[in-house]
């Protein structure tokens, strides 16, 4: 017999422990019985401007408590929540909108103007609602989900990739249990964690802290966002045990430490979105800092391999092992398994990869192999089978934890007059680790690397946009033509 | 996707932890790499001896360090494990291997005079090996499994039940691999954890302890049997943070314990086995032993509802609440569910709940309604959902911790010459919680006490055998000629 279903997580976790504390903002502690509660509002208010099951509904939102709400809520009716990123660019909206079929944009008050820019660039209607403003709704009297079949979808992200396109990434119900439970068999379970999510709960790193804090009855300690100050307060004096940072982050926390340590109490610095510098590493260490370093994606629901602290100096720079569940391979570009020490394309499997991209047959053909997902990563197991990342997915640039990549820079660019060709890579970044830069062969027509910037502006997130456009006369490509971006990185270091 | 494959448990746990203690016994202590290394020796040279997958091969001995390695060679062939309970007699162990069609019996050497007793008894042929001789087979070069899928049967554990006949309980790998992270879930995981296994391991109780161990990479310290002594310097003096038990061993436990404490670092005292009577939870708690009470069986892979000790004392005598992934219900003869603080029928759901009897569909038929496991226990749920336990399955007495059907001891009675009819009820006893005693209302054939008692011993594991045998004139029965065996149980307190 297949397991499918169980209870509803946030109605078990209520029943379990309705007392402790679910969530702890800048508002004050909610508890699971208060959060259950919201929640079950929230989704009959939902109900009644017209979310059914099965539904597409789109949260656009910064980090806050009306967050995990909203989630549950339409996890409540059998809806699925499309998480939006806040950073991108109304066009870049528009387009997961209508990609994923959304048919209601929940979106929070301060995205609202942005949010009706974004309906205005979208295909078909969606409705737009603001969840402050759901208050006024009447609740509907519909029937909630009692129970959570495993196999079911519940969130939608996405994720840009090589083609240029983004692809929304399916996790059901199960990808969300298995990675957290596959990270309770990795870092243990204890009654006093507390996890501080810095991070934003619409990346996978974020909205993996809210499936862990109702799965284990733990509590959140949630801010709006990445604050150096109030990050190390709540390290140093608010009982928070664990962190999920990226490595900017790390590097800044480490520097308000300044030479002082964190409470014995704190446990877990879990340290993922892209390969660490080993200086950080070596200062991490020498801070007594227990850095976790992580591989993982959207596809994999966050983390799926993992590095113990007692690791952390013999293997400096391994991301560790696959988790309990999941398995990885080294594979040649045949195909075949290499051997230890041998550099190939990265390729994990396990119940917390997702099951392949919304409505995107061609992409996942490409991107699965059996149960396999090919991550397009390269990298290579040492003789003991630790896990060394060697270059993220083809070109991918990731600055400040965010990931860009080149193509949908480049394809942005294109469009311009005045742009021949283009090719987009990262450049090394004290602040962000990358950041990344355009090189632009010119057409016939005038263009200025100001009007070019204004035009990413406009169409890209404000990450994605080049920091610095270096005209050129050609662009390096190999013998079919296919543009060389890693002598265009060896190029960098002339400017 | 359906989520039914994982690395071999053992194999993913010596990669991750190689050095790490699994088991702890009397020899020394034995890696998760040792315990890999000699398991797979050993299913070399069990498919030396004929083993192939799919295989039934029972597994007949007293608690050891090869107990698991037995089980998981086994598992690595893709043979399934009938657990022999060591206690039975000859003639119910060879019901087992008849009824779950073994092929081998895999026994210790101590146990080699009766297995070759119950071979003589058995049906058909079934090969004998000694797990020590093994040693001197070869190993035959066979692929070894190096996934798991959590749908294949790993375990059969045998069961009475209300119709006297045992009845084989399948667990898949999923049952006990949802059994290990549901308690996580609810104990925590902490790396210092080290559970004491002297609960048998041919029951479910113990069998637990060693899919923890794997799944959790922690160590088992195992003894032979239950020995207060040995237990107690166990807690006292050996870092064991958690022990299951049964009621009568904690009773002994806090005998020896007699005023003092254990350390800080006991953590769980694991309490199943039937309820345990609430003078000693109070002593319990007045000793500040942390006490899990549980509520599980043989069919639920172990516990499935737990009273976490901050409720010790206001749900004194409740079993808790069911596991996370798991749900219970209580419902009335007509199948409807109860409302809070009405008796009737216990039923479970979970993955933890096996997927049926086997080969057994008269049985699997009374027992399971859709997903759904009557238990045949009755109970309440209080106001706040917490269980309590009136009465186990119909009459069943447990003694000791192991469980005596009183209809088995019946008809081994009614076997013999001189009985007319027979009644089989539990009575208090210090030791054992209870005995079986026997009312008998003789035929016109002479026949003693004595005669009645060396009839069972023949038939019967000892503790199923009455400690006293009463004779009477006629039996209460209702108005359908139904044994009413609460006025037996009435009747006993004018013995």
């Amino acid at each position: 017999m297949t397991v499918e279903t169980m209870p509803h997580w946030l109605d078990k976790r209520a029943d379990l422990t309705p007392h402790e504390i679910a969530i702890e903002d800048s508002v004050g502690p909610l508890t699971f019985e208060q959060l259950q509660r919201y929640s079950k509002m929230m989704a009959k208010k939902l109900a009644n401007v017209g979310v059914l099951e099965g539904d597409h509904v789109a949260i656009f939102s910064n980090n806050s408590a009306d967050y995990p709400c909203a989630l549950y809520a339409l996890s409540y009716l059998g809806a699925v929540a499309v998480l939006i990123n806040t950073r991108l660019s109304p066009k870049e909206i528009a387009y997961q909108l209508n990609d994923a079929e959304v048919s209601l944009l929940f979106t929070s008050s301060e995205m609202h103007d942005v949010s009706k820019r974004v309906i205005a660039k979208a295909d078909k209607d969606i409705e737009l609602r603001a969840i402050e403003a759901l208050i006024i709704e009447k609740e509907k009297q519909v029937p909630l989900k009692e129970e959570i079949n495993l196999n079911d979808l519940f969130t939608i992200v996405y994720t840009s990739g090589t083609t240029g396109s983004p692809k929304g990434v399916m996790h059901t119900y199960g990808n969300h249990w298995w990675s957290a439970v596959s990270s309770a068999l990795n870092l243990g379970l204890n009654e006093k964690d507390k996890w501080l999510a810095a991070l934003p709960l619409f990346h996978v790193g974020g909205l993996s802290i809210l499936m862990k804090s109702v799965i284990y009855g733990m509590p959140v300690y949630l801010l709006d966002k990445f604050d150096v100050e109030q990050v190390h307060d709540a390290i140093m004096n608010k009982q928070v045990t664990s962190a999920s940072v990226v490595a900017v982050m790390l590097e800044r926390l480490m520097e308000r430490l300044d030479g002082s340590h964190y409470p014995e109490t704190f446990r877990c610095m879990l340290l993922g979105g892209g390969p660490a510098p080993k200086p950080l590493l070596e200062k991490a260490k020498a801070a007594r800092i227990p850095v976790y370093q992580t591989y993982g994606m959207t596809e994999t629901s966050s983390q799926i391999v993992t590095l113990s602290p007692q690791y952390a100096l013999t293997k400096l720079g391994s991301a560790g092992k696959a988790l309990f569940p999941a398995q990885l391979k080294i594979v040649n570009e045949g195909g075949s398994e290499q051997p230890a020490m041998c550099a190939g394309e990265i390729l994990v499997k396990g119940p917390m990869v997702t099951g392949g991209y919304y409505q995107n047959s061609e992409a996942n053909k490409q991107a699965f192999q059996q149960d396999w997902l090919a991550t397009g990563d390269i990298g290579y197991l040492d003789e003991e089978g630790f896990l060394y990342v060697l270059d993220r997915r083809k070109d991918l640039i990731i600055s400040g934890g965010e990931n860009v990549y080149p193509a949908e820079v480049e394809s942005v660019l294109l469009e311009m007059d005045g742009i021949k060709e283009v090719g987009v890579v990262g450049k090394e970044d004290d602040a962000w680790g990358q950041v990344p830069v355009a090189f632009v062969v010119k057409s016939e027509e005038a263009v200025t690397d100001d009007q070019i910037i204004n035009h990413c502006h406009l169409h890209l997130a404000k990450f994605k946009v080049p920091k610095a456009v270096y005209f050129v006369d050609s662009l390096p490509r190999n013998a079919s033509n296919k543009l060389l971006r890693t002598k265009l990185v060896d190029r960098l270091k002339n400017f």
